[in-house]
């Protein structure tokens, strides 16, 4: 759908290598050979000295990488230009809100019906501490950040396969797979079976420090009392007055929960690019297009679609349909900035060298797939105390994740009630019309919340192989691909540069994006100084 | 200070115990054998059928319990007085903002001089989610509550004695930790030293979990690369653009890690007390109590010390001093809810039986006391990218906790600059003036951010055990005294019951309160009711 024979088979190979991957921890595995799992290497917001008088800048697509292009040259004095296809900035940063529409190829127009005040983001949702990148342009542009709830020990781990198909509470979980390895390793310990490996004065730390992280009883044995209940959480919990004693909870036998696989759902919080604070912008993570959007409202024309882009010795010109009023344009400038993703630049005819042509069709994109769903109040909360974070499960929705803003609000929530990324299941769910997304959605989150198909209101959902500015979530590189191609694609070729978070070592993360963008103007910038300077 | 030879007595013991056990971990390990560690019972909210005609509640104390206590007997009917000691509503929820004052037993009067907006807490401050009765009363008087964050991946951990006394950041630590343990652990799978615990079947599962969840390499080791940078955080970020490949860092070696003892530190997120999702109201713990201090407005008399407590057969009745007018004065009721702090009750004359008697003489209070620090920049976000969370420490000032709100505000900011449990530095800092509390806590809160004394702007200290209404932060039982007591204390006496967090199983905590008045008020009703129909 996305390009020539070269990405199809890219993403044939891709799919089969990850389709192939047995067990709960191949959708994990999978971000991390693709290099997901990854962070920014912004510091301090750059500074551009003055730009040659009179250059301009042709920047093509306003999602991040355009923005914040756009935003940086034209500080610096540049005449700066952007044409972006869709009616709106931001790009793959977009909320969906009640009254909004959106279409994919190939699909009926969905209207959202979401109450005021709900969304989900179809796209990038959560912000990293260390994206100070991101972080900085959203102090900048004033866009408030709230915390985002990504572990939620209340929340739930499921698998079909596992406890009867019961949902386990992660806490339970976690604190039983901890607890299990470190009474083994005590065991061990004690039989002398580390001898070799830790001193006899390590040891007695190593048992002291096993006891109390894996929340062992004083022979270290991890077993229902007091010390275990205080992480899994009690079979009754203690209160006040009189009769309030609590009563203890079993753990879960550790070869279960071994052949459950729920423990590939432990390191998620741990994770560099998940763990404590990450941020949410109030009111959806569209909010910083938007910022943008009005900050360089002057300079960016909207329903632009980019038909060629042709550079000569002298400038760079872009030719577009105006998708509103079905008329070609052709516009301008020195230099370029194209952060059009690789899956639709792969098909936009552009006159650059070998090496970064080879480079853009190198790169598959992933088929991410969600479904938002408004139900008509928050039962997770109200019935069971899940404020935030996320249900991993095996079934194909990949996750359900709970809103992390309206906290005990009255009135309807929504949720995110799949994210997929497994690719066998995102390619069956972007087979689906939107209705038939929303409707396994609900089938299958009903195995995890019964009260969702009596709470149902309405949903929407978004299959980013269909979306029509990007044609895939994010591009898709291996270690292979990478080592060469990735230098050749930012490498500026003539007066042409690309940016994205295609060009990065983070991506799928808006970040990447970000310091991509940085990283491309400033040594677009260096060039264009030197060409002035030798004119 | 605080009571009789009976309470004395005990508090040294309890301080000898827990001043002599050695390593980090004491203020953790007395925490937990005195049953801090706790949740609570709550899980609807209290329906009481109508109060007899025409009976009356006398409720001593307006701290969470006499509140909750007040809020319910009078919906049921009753008519109900509140004599509180303080000139407002709350007792221990209380939080300290600019221009309030307050004055120890025998201190100097502070002034608070943060900014607006700006508090501490000198008392509770975090709600965890299954802290239902709490929730449940902030959401029924219409208390905003907003994420609190506990554990901050990227606060640090601290010793004296470890690393030159640098600080480590929690990610680090926590992720060499469990990787050094999954190592030795695949290392004693591999040499079969657990084929006797661990079915072959098993194992083959173990190492894959072990290899995931540790963040192992293929060979099952820990080291430097790609999977434990990606917990860990890395030497140099990943980026975007040319030159922006991740640098990864060095893992710390186990032996230096063991005989540091910051993995003390690693459980506090995993703890059912403070596992993810905790709140805290918007603007402080103390808007609770405001907000019942208004609803009860008509019923609260403010200024009240209570000097005798006399039941007959036919009622109740309390004499009090107006602390503003000097003048005593006497109220009668049919009942009465006693809330008083033990440490204070255990003085104040009262006809209660023996056992109930014995029982308030034995609970000792802890010394707890907290140091608010306003400087003049969040340098702590500025400079470190810490929002919220909490940094543990070895020193006396125990913890630096940083504001979980605010994110990324410019201007001054206030943070928790100790938080002593520890009773010898707690007995220590409580004997200084607070001038001099404030000054040691900047001396060793800039071991760990050397911005203190730069950035400091203002500080103010509360020490529990010269707070006057409370003298002491909250009840200590032991298994021992529970054992004996706990019933008695918490049993009826005549028209008298007691309630509190000292009378819970859920000590130090709000929850305890709310959940032991409700207990007592249902009680009391029941034998009102039983009462009025002998009449």
């Amino acid at each position: 759908m996305t390009g020539g024979s070269g990405t199809s088979l890219s993403r044939r190979r891709l799919l089969r290598m990850i389709g192939l991957s047995a067990g709960g921890t191949a959708m994990y595995q999978a971000m991390h050979s693709l290099g997901l799992a990854a962070e920014s290497s912004f510091s301090e917001p750059i500074r551009l000295s003055a730009a040659p008088k009179g250059a301009s800048v042709l920047v093509l697509g306003a999602g991040m990488a355009g923005l914040v292009a756009a935003y940086e040259l034209r500080n610096a004095g540049y005449q700066v230009q952007v044409l972006e296809y869709n009616a709106r900035a931001g790009g793959r940063n977009w909320s969906l809100r009640g009254g909004d529409r959106y279409t994919g190829l190939g699909e009926e127009t969905q209207e959202c019906r979401f109450d005021p005040g709900l969304y989900i983001n179809p796209g990038p949702w959560r912000l990293p501490y260390h994206h100070r990148g991101m972080l900085s342009y959203c102090k900048r542009l004033g866009v408030a950040l709230e915390p985002f709830v990504q572990i939620n020990y209340n929340a739930y781990v499921h698998s079909q396969k596992a406890f009867g198909g019961k949902p386990q509470r992660l806490r339970a979980i976690k604190a039983d797979y901890s607890g299990h390895i470190a009474e083994l390793l005590a065991k061990a310990t004690q039989s002398h079976a580390l001898d070799a490996e830790v001193t006899a004065d390590d040891q007695a730390t190593l048992l002291e420090s096993l006891r109390f992280c894996g929340a062992l009883d004083k022979n270290y044995r991890f077993i229902k009392g007091a010390q275990s209940s205080e992480r899994r959480g009690f079979e009754r919990d203690p209160g006040g007055g009189l009769n309030a004693r609590p009563a203890f909870s079993e753990p879960v036998a550790f070869s279960d929960l071994l052949k459950s696989g729920l423990w590939a759902a432990l390191p998620f919080g741990e994770m560099y690019d998940m763990q404590t604070t990450m941020f949410q912008p109030v009111g959806g993570m569209g909010q910083v297009g938007q910022a943008f959007g009005r900050e360089l409202s002057p300079l960016i024309r909207y329903n632009a679609k980019i038909v060629e882009i042709h550079q000569e010795e002298q400038g760079v010109s872009a030719s577009f349909e105006d998708t509103g009023a079905r008329s070609r344009h052709t516009v301008k400038a020195d230099w370029c900035i194209c952060t059009i993703p690789l899956s639709i630049l792969g098909q936009i005819p552009m006159n650059v060298g070998g090496p970064m042509a080879k480079a853009i069709a190198a790169v598959p994109y992933c088929t991410g797939l969600k479904v938002g769903l408004q139900f008509k109040r928050r039962f997770w909360e109200e019935d069971e105390q899940i404020y935030g974070g996320v249900t991993y499960t095996d079934l194909p929705i990949g996750q359900i994740s709970y809103p992390s803003s309206g906290f005990f609000a009255d009135g309807k929530g929504v949720l995110l009630g799949a994210y997929i990324w497994n690719m066998l299941n995102s390619m069956d769910f972007t087979s689906m019309t939107p209705a038939q997304r929303v409707s396994k959605a609900i089938e299958y989150g009903s195995q995890i919340h019964p009260q969702y198909r009596q709470e149902f209101d309405n949903g929407i959902a978004v299959a980013w192989h269909r979306v029509p500015s990007a044609m895939g979530c994010f591009g898709l590189w291996t270690d292979a691909t990478r080592a060469e191609h990735y230098d050749n694609l930012c490498a500026i070729d003539g007066r042409i540069v690309l940016a994205g978070e295609h060009a990065s070592y983070l991506p799928a993360w808006q970040e990447g994006a970000v310091t991509s963008a940085l990283d491309a103007i400033d040594r677009l910038h260096r060039r264009a100084l030197a060409a002035a300077a030798t004119v």
